[in-house]
């Protein structure tokens, strides 16, 4: 006895839900065509996710349910299972529906909604409280979505039913790591249930989140006897015989490194193309932030996309333009110098009269990288190009960025790299092909805004900075914990103080790419009024 | 019998923990002079509402703890009831501690746990399940928590378990009418019950929010026998005599646009206040949005906190820079002017080589307001000062403003009101005292940006665009829903797509004053990569 399973593992866009059934409809065609007689989708499959708060809108769910009825026509002889918002009365459900013949032949309702993290499923859904099961070619298959299957119980409750194969529809995130603990936590399930499962996991970006697909199906024992490739569509069949499924091709899993670069690659190919926006532009310094994100956009949208635009002041070394085009040149990328120096003497004249008498101090810098982005965000509008900023985490972290300057933009690849993390991309991405000049990543990190400026004149070196911040920001640890853990005291008080009195600064940043298990995004929503203060136990 | 209720409508400010302790001890003090029997606190007031993602860090918890323990020790001869976030092993509850003679006598945790609109609770809190009463002075007074009591029930429920009075504990945020709505719906919730209920609000700006107070008393039939100020802190003492309110003070409502006004002037002075900020600066165009920013900035904080630049253009007409002037000494307000044709100039030469051959479009447009938007922040930078951002909700919706432009700043007073509402809080201020000249309000809208150029040439007429808007945005109305209520289509059409895709614009505004039920805050969570169209279903 055989059963095919088609596992959809598909790119949607949130909300563009013709284009999104279109895809659902084209992938059941190609299921049928490989002789499948189950496709299933991933979670809110037809509205893509997370639709956020669209789902409040009744023309948005009459949209969904519509798309639904259209699909429910083509699939004859196959059963499709879709998800998406259903409204039932005045409940909204998570719902997965199994359509065949032209009918709804069952409907589940997901019954554990996550609200922590990104997640929001509280606002928005009802709790469904039963199991679903629908059989095909003999076999029971179990309806199951997403966070149902990391709560323990519902697989075993779904095998006192006589479930014989869990299908589980997700929207799971990535962030770095992930692949491996969700195998190994519904593994584990799976194992103590004794029932197969088949992972259908959506891919793309879609704002800060990246999912990351690597759908897969684990046999009775939890062990993975398939898995499709990580961020990338694919449409994969896996066939149970007597309820076992046979071994199938697994994709390996990238490593940690290779891992993040593909996501971010993937978050700015999917945020220009889901926007519509005609290619990239970013300026380019000469320092190692702006260096590999001009990689990373070459790698997601061919260099003929990708502009960059050196604009050097009285401060910036020549190395600092060598560099920059060197690596424009390499990379193929269109290029531009354009000195700042006569808008800089334009507003210090304009504002002398106002702060004659005053001591320069940081103003005078801000002003510098704000006509940067006046530069950069003149050209982005004149060509309909994406403004990519080119600041990391840690710099996001402890506010080492100025506000309308080298943050403006559009996309912010790099919010939730560290700076570490930087260099690691930067020479993985160099093991691919040339791309980033050595000096770019030997140099001492600076902003290169006042004379012989160092990012560690104002900041704890990063090799002790991040790993501060990781544990106060990731992980709410406290100050004195990471004290206790073995980090300077200075260097703590310090990189604390800058955290908690820069979220005005986040609040106002453009999304980015989530690749941590917490970004500045969804995931962290902090008071800017606070008077919270991570060293006040210290005192 | 008699016992007296002392109701502490006090303004906290978030994880100020320190602070916040000090004024509950010295409430409790004050209320022992006026001879209460006890003293009801508002919801979470010890940490302040509402701390978002602060609850998920431990340290914060313990503090707050700390904080409880140290109150408890003020409160011989008086019940004092505080709300906090309270730890039970891995269970975070949103409680109400009654606290006497320097023991815990009660504990209560918050059952209805919202999650809708700017709610987060159920990201935090878990559910409390159990009714809580306390006897003091032979009488039964039961401890519920704001949302609990909009709630059929629970009143009911307190009532069948012997409560005498029903005490709630609130931190529930303004927006127009919500007053009224607040004693409408609570009052028949009493009248049902039959039971006299002592309602506890906070006040006070807290970022986007505004708790406006006006906590009051119910008898047991639902009618106001006491009412304490909008917007400001009081602590009133309501008597009891067999179980049953006497009639005390009852401030009067403020009129619906008075109210938006006192809002308005609370949100913007406890943002200054409570960020540390040394006062407010902020560009005065001549156009009415800037004037009616500059009368609230001088009514929050003081004309000599308030610092006005007029930066004209070759496009500024005469008799904005003189309305400017005017308004400024009018108001008694320190006042430059900055020409910004300089860094204008300096800008198009810089970019001449690369814009040569193309037309000029909203580029050149935006150029001049990031000028000025350079300049306000350069002054805000050299002094401490807040930059105000002067745009109102009509412009937000559409994107009828340049990021990093006129939407650089820290907070934006005027985010959640439409344009007609500007002119009705316009006029509204000019009956208090002399502020905005006649000409600045009865003028046609215009950015001044291009010769000759009206608002109405790119948005629909704003009184027929606002009330569009507030349909579409608030109220989740289609366009077919909208159309049918007797807007022109084509005004319809332009303005909801203007909306759908500015997201982005929005996504990086600075905070601003929710005064509706739906602003463009926590409250509004959209995507910006999103194939939604509220003008699909027209096609």
């Amino acid at each position: 006895m055989s059963i095919k399973i088609a596992l959809a593992q598909l790119n949607f866009t949130v909300a563009d839900i013709k284009t999104n059934t279109a895809k659902i409809i084209a992938a059941i065609a190609e299921a049928k065509q490989q002789q499948a007689d189950l496709v299933v989708f991933p979670e809110l499959s037809v509205t893509g996710y997370p639709p956020e708060d669209l789902l409040l809108r009744p023309d948005f769910i009459r949209q969904a349910q519509a798309a639904v009825d259209q699909i429910k026509l083509h699939t004859d002889g196959i059963v499709a299972v879709v998800g998406y918002p259903q409204q039932h009365g005045k409940r909204l459900y998570n719902s997965a529906l199994a359509l065949s013949n032209g009918h709804v032949i069952a409907e589940y309702h997901k019954q554990a909604l996550p609200n922590y993290g990104v997640f929001d499923e509280q606002r928005y859904f009802n709790a469904g409280h039963q199991l679903c099961l629908i059989e095909v070619k003999n076999t029971q298959l179990a309806l199951t979505i997403c966070e149902d299957i990391w709560q323990a119980g519902i697989i075993a409750r779904n095998r006192e039913a006589g479930a014989e194969i869990i299908l589980a529809l997700n929207a799971s995130p990535f962030h770095a790591g992930k692949v491996h603990q969700r195998e190994e936590i519904i593994g584990e399930q799976v194992k103590q249930a004794g029932l197969p499962l088949v992972y259908v996991n959506q891919v793309g970006g879609q704002d800060e989140l990246i999912f990351d697909g690597a759908s897969f199906v684990l046999d009775q024992h939890g062990e993975v006897s398939f898995r499709a490739d990580e961020f990338a569509e694919q449409l994969a069949v896996v066939e149970f015989v007597d309820k076992q499924p046979q071994p199938a091709s697994i994709a390996p899993h990238y490593q940690t490194v290779a891992s993040e670069y593909k996501a971010l690659v993937l978050g700015i190919k999917d945020y220009v193309r889901k926007n519509g926006f005609q290619g990239a532009i970013l300026g380019l310094s000469g320092g190692i932030d702006s260096a590999l994100v001009l990689a990373l956009a070459v790698d997601a949208l061919g260099a003929d996309k990708v502009e960059a635009v050196l604009m050097p002041s009285r401060y910036t070394q020549d190395m600092s333009n060598e560099d920059a085009r060197l690596e424009a040149e390499w990379l193929g990328v269109k290029h531009h110098t354009i000195a700042i120096e006569p808008a800089v003497l334009a507003f210090n004249q304009m504002l002398e009269p106002l702060f004659a008498g005053s001591k320069k101090d940081t103003t005078e810098e801000n002003i510098q990288a704000r006509c940067r982005g006046v530069l950069l965000m003149a050209m982005s509008n004149k060509q309909g190009k994406l403004l990519l900023t080119t600041g990391n985490k840690s710099e996001m972290s402890v506010g080492y960025a100025t506000l309308y300057g080298d943050m403006a933009g559009g996309f912010a690849p790099l919010k939730d790299v560290s700076k570490l993390l930087v260099y690691q991309l930067a020479e993985y991405r160099n093991t691919l092909s040339q791309a980033i000049p050595e000096r770019v990543i030997t140099r001492p990190p600076s902003a290169e805004l006042a004379p012989d400026q160092k990012d560690e004149d104002s900041l704890p070196p990063y090799p002790i900075l991040d790993p501060i911040l990781a544990l106060y920001i990731e992980q709410d640890k406290s100050a004195s914990e990471i004290i206790a853990l073995g980090y300077p005291q200075e260097a703590v008080v310090r990189a604390i103080s800058l955290v908690d009195r820069n979220e005005y600064k986040r609040r106002q940043s453009p999304p980015g790419i989530r690749i941590t298990p917490r970004a500045f995004g969804r995931d962290r929503r902090y008071p800017i009024s606070s008077g919270y203060r991570g060293i006040a136990e210290l005192n």
